[in-house]
């Protein structure tokens, strides 16, 4: 295992699970000093919802090594030599080198965060989320901190759950941003409520703005971010720019690389054309169901999923991921933000034609005491009415409603047929027509006037 | 229209827009004297949630009217003529009586509430839930109460509504079910953990009891309600002992009824056997998608789908209502209860084998604060590893969860299909496997192992 994070050890435990120490011997290099940690988590140790960075790590290496696994922390894997079944690995704090030689391997070497090239990137008081030594050196940094103006660069979901964390620290937080509008997951028109809802949280919103550089003070540290329109003054800068497959290793040993950047996999997780060479997790790209074509999507919960996989095949079973509809959810405060499928821009690139809808509608019965106010918006493909992507933006309760268009999407349902979904209804948890299936209506519609 | 409750008034407006007054003229006889409510919300308002009976109003008598629909209240359809295309109604004040034709007619005639042919079941204090006027009578009955000692018979659905609508009135609760557990919808191991909930509510729950009679004291009004073993106290009697569908018209006139009591319909909505005569809502029976055979469900938002679809086809469009696969969910203070699909008793009658699984898991992140425990049982045949039903008991974000189950079971997903659902994560709305998904993988292990 190339990696102790969600795949490397998920793959590690369900293959020790099938597989006995005396029939598999497994080794895992992982070269940092956590294994099995929840990335997502980040933002909420740091902005204080979560105490403890211990309670971001759902197993420790002692646990993994008392099942037999022969778990190498700080140690980094330079080379893959598949010709000859063997990868070469670094210890990070000696420097020493050596060979160990594999029958199966598994690539789980994650993905790195997009460090933009600038002047200023690396000053003190700039820092990247994507490691619990990140999350650290983050919280250390606001502890010695006086100031309370923080600049976030980057609105995606590090971007908002980081100014999130910043404003429950009791910054002032602005958020800088290369896009038209928040969130370009979502369509800009809903990446719109985001922004205002942002606004209306006090956070403030810098749309359509490259930042070109980190500006620093006569002390060496960050001071200020830099647009080619203004300045931000910032006492701490967080990047949160997202991430790109870290697939240098591969790349140098020749392994089939896809558009994104992302190690390609067949269905079974094995990197197409080597048999005995799995990958999966932040490093790969997957199968978009809806649009047939890859895409990278760095996600904890596609890592587990292809950590058990892996281990099933590697571990002598067999299983298979099919792939992935694209569901994502997150939140900035009390604002849900979901989505799943395609966007307007998705579709387009995938040459399908479709029709559009978004409705407002509410989390509860209009009477009921807590109901929230939720807009959705459905993309329903042309004569075929088959869903093709929902977004969602609300308050409590809108979230988790996007799982509904999930399993319509792998279930490749026509909207029409979605009118007819029976979801569960009582006045404190739905409408009597729950928001999906009013959008569900309201596209089944629009399909059917411009078929 | 025979009824202006959901299904009635929602074909009368959805056949309104398709069809001008001067095509299609369209009568609604009602009895009572409200159209288009939430019966689902009555125990909200007596609880005191819902501060006025108007708010569960959708649209009153007025509005209707406005729209062009010939509105008749306090009027009661007496006679179905089927060969001669008429109804004879009856104005409910005056006594006065006469015949209406029809060319396409809807019978939308509800259910009605399962009342007990005992000693003292119309006594003063014993009071149904189901319309309007029943709940105002009700809040009635509880201002002028000194005593707080209240008795709600039966624990289904209304049943555990009732009971949180009259702890949060201050009254002392004690509900007394005939069956092993409360919440009969779900299997006995699942309905435990209600009992255990309710009891940890402050609710007396007494199971296994029949109630035999209400004893009334000397003022006439119901003092106790007694069962072969025991008698309990109350100041106030609320019966919940469920429904049946309204068909005695129906039955009279010779229409197509099933094993439950309910119309039979094709997929049109239409009554069987019958061109020209739609029925839907509660005095139907549905086509189950996952036994296959017909079932009986009151629940306003299959009422309100049917509406669509009758309206949709008497306005002279076409649409179709597949079925249902039995979601409903509800809560008792913040215990959430949810259920979809086959209970073990309904797989064994449908003549399925199947294996069940239970698993624990909570509604985010464990480390994620505000998680909450919860329950998920899981049925999937045996061999093809079908779903077959989903149970979920918890505190909040459980209850919805069963939306993800209800549209797998629509399209008919195994178990195993299910563990590679892309369902929506992030620490704040669920652990990296969500509780679905956690099931789906030992469910699929167990039909693995025991095919």
């Amino acid at each position: 295992m190339i990696g102790g994070d969600a795949t490397g050890m998920s793959a590690a435990s369900q293959a020790r699970r099938l597989k006995d120490p005396d029939e598999l011997e497994i080794v895992a290099f992982e070269r940092g000093h956590f294994t099995s940690y929840s990335a997502c988590g980040i933002p909420y140790w740091v902005g204080g919802d979560v105490p403890e960075r211990d309670q971001l790590i759902a197993r420790t290496p002692e646990e993994h090594r008392a099942r037999g696994i022969d778990l190498r922390l700080r140690t980094e894997v330079t080379e893959i030599d598949v010709a000859e079944r063997r990868v070469r690995a670094r210890d990070v704090d000696s420097g020493a080198e050596s060979w160990t030689s594999y029958d199966k391997l598994v690539i789980a070497t994650g993905a790195r965060p997009i460090r933009p090239d600038m002047p200023g990137a690396d000053a003190p008081g700039v820092h990247g989320v994507q490691t619990l030594d990140d999350g650290q050196a983050l919280i250390d940094t606001l502890a010695r901190t006086r100031g309370r103006r923080a600049v976030v660069v980057g609105a995606g979901y590090i971007g908002v759950e980081m100014a999130e964390a910043l404003i429950n620290r009791g910054y002032e937080v602005t958020v800088v941003n290369r896009g038209r509008e928040p969130m370009s997951t979502l369509d800009p028109d809903m990446g719109r409520l985001v922004h205002e809802a942002m606004e209306g949280l006090g956070i403030t919103m810098v749309n359509d703005a490259q930042v070109t550089k980190i500006l620093t003070g006569a002390d060496g540290r960050a001071r200020a971010v830099a647009t080619d329109d203004a300045e931000y003054p910032a006492d701490v800068v967080v990047l949160g720019i997202g991430v790109r497959p870290e697939t240098t290793l591969a790349a140098r040993a020749g392994l089939p690389l896809g558009a994104h950047g992302g190690l390609l996999t067949d269905l079974s997780m094995r990197v197409r054309g080597h048999a005995g060479i799995w990958s999966g997790g932040d490093c790969v790209e997957v199968l978009d169901l809806v649009s047939g074509q890859e895409r990278h999507i760095a996600l904890g919960t596609h890592a587990n999923k292809h950590g058990q996989i892996i281990g099933t095949n590697a571990g002598g079973g067999y299983a298979t991921f099919p792939g992935v509809v694209g569901t994502a959810v997150s939140k900035v405060c009390d604002l849900e933000i979901a989505r799943t499928g395609l966007r307007e821009k998705d579709a387009r690139r995938a040459g399908l034609q479709f029709t559009s809808v978004t409705i407002e509608s509410t989390s509860r019965a209009g009477y009921y005491p807590g109901t929230n106010p939720m807009t959705v918006k459905m993309l329903a493909e042309r004569r075929t009415g088959r869903l093709l992507g929902v977004q969602i933006v609300g308050r409590e309760g809108a979230g988790k409603r996007v799982d509904i268009a999930a399993v319509a999407l792998t279930a490749r349902m026509t909207v029409e047929q979605m009118t007819a979904l029976d979801l569960g209804y009582a006045p404190p948890f739905s409408p009597v027509w729950d928001p999906v299936l009013v959008a569900a209506r309201k596209a089944a519609r629009a399909v059917e006037q411009h078929p």
